[in-house]
């Protein structure tokens, strides 16, 4: 198969890569590197992206901008941020997707352990992570021709700990590996409309 | 305990004033109607509703618009609809009023069943829905001086089978009146991060 990676070049996007790699033919995207860029918070770069790859038969995104801070200060400029780049970026995407892929082909978005289980300064990231989860859900049951749309959400990974490890106290850290094969399941399987949880 | 309805002329809103009026000081608020107006979708017109109400015990926000169309035509503008109105503008809500409510005040926004049960046409629904919950979750852990939100989630209205019920065919619709009970039980009980669920 021919899968596009967007958010290649992130720490889930470099283990998913290497994932699918060994048997697929993977296109890497980023923002500013990897082979290919796009902007995903702009629709008509989302489209450039798909004429300049051609076909697929998969698209994976590990990408999007979260904000993280205390609710009592939370602007709503601070709450777009997340809206627009995560939840949006990754709408976008499915939306041009469901255009480009072949036939039987899958859309696999990321969430994230947030949308069940809070912690402070999350709250921006909860309401972001459920609604990816409630796109892919409702997508799921629109998208013809046999193509396919589920969400991984993972919990904090141990790459991550370093960065992000004081906000998470307590939660057990998965490897990005890991993580890779909820991508892995929704990309080689058959369901749709699924939420895989690595957490 | 006074208490501020937001979307008070709506077909929620009314049958909630109804029911929190028998026993509550109830501020009714609209759009363009009730006794004050409020655009939930601007930050400023959101505080100066508080400013003009005064301080409260309670708020209920029964308002916001979403988009209902075909994923295969959906743009990006008709997807930030919902994101926007009714996604942001209850946010804007919550935001403002944990600064101007008393102390063991509550915040109740409305979410939505097609977080959970997508129906075709939903895609920018399910995600909005979905959003609002995960909001409620992440802020609830973080609300100070005993502050309480709570969602409610309702299935479709018998009042809206004329408008709506060719979408939702074998759900089964419950009066506005049941809705108005789920509000009641989030703004007189003690429960915060809960999504009542009326279906």
């Amino acid at each position: 198969m021919k899968v596009i990676v967007v958010g290649a070049t992130g720490t889930i996007g470099e283990a998913v890569v290497r994932e699918l790699g060994s048997r697929h033919d993977v296109i890497e995207v980023g923002h500013s590197r990897g082979r290919y860029q796009v902007d995903i918070t702009r629709m008509e770069s989302v489209r450039a992206l798909f004429t300049a790859v051609g076909k697929a038969d998969a698209i994976v995104s590990a990408a999007g901008k979260l904000h993280f801070g205390p609710l009592a200060e939370m602007t709503s400029e601070q709450f777009q941020i997340g809206l627009h780049d995560k939840l949006l970026g990754q709408v976008h995407l499915a939306l041009v997707a469901q255009h480009h892929l072949n036939d039987g082909g899958s859309i696999t978005l990321t969430s994230g352990v947030l949308s069940d289980d809070p912690i402070r300064y999350g709250a921006s990231a909860s309401s972001v992570n459920a609604a990816i989860e409630g796109f892919v859900r409702g997508a799921a049951i629109e998208l013809p021709r046999g193509l396919r749309i589920n969400g991984v959400s993972p919990t904090i990974l141990q790459e991550s700990m370093g960065a992000y490890g004081a906000y998470f106290v307590g939660f057990e850290a998965v490897p990005a590996q890991r993580v890779a094969l909820a991508y892995a399941r929704s990309v080689d399987g058959a369901q749709t409309g699924q939420v895989y949880k690595v957490w």
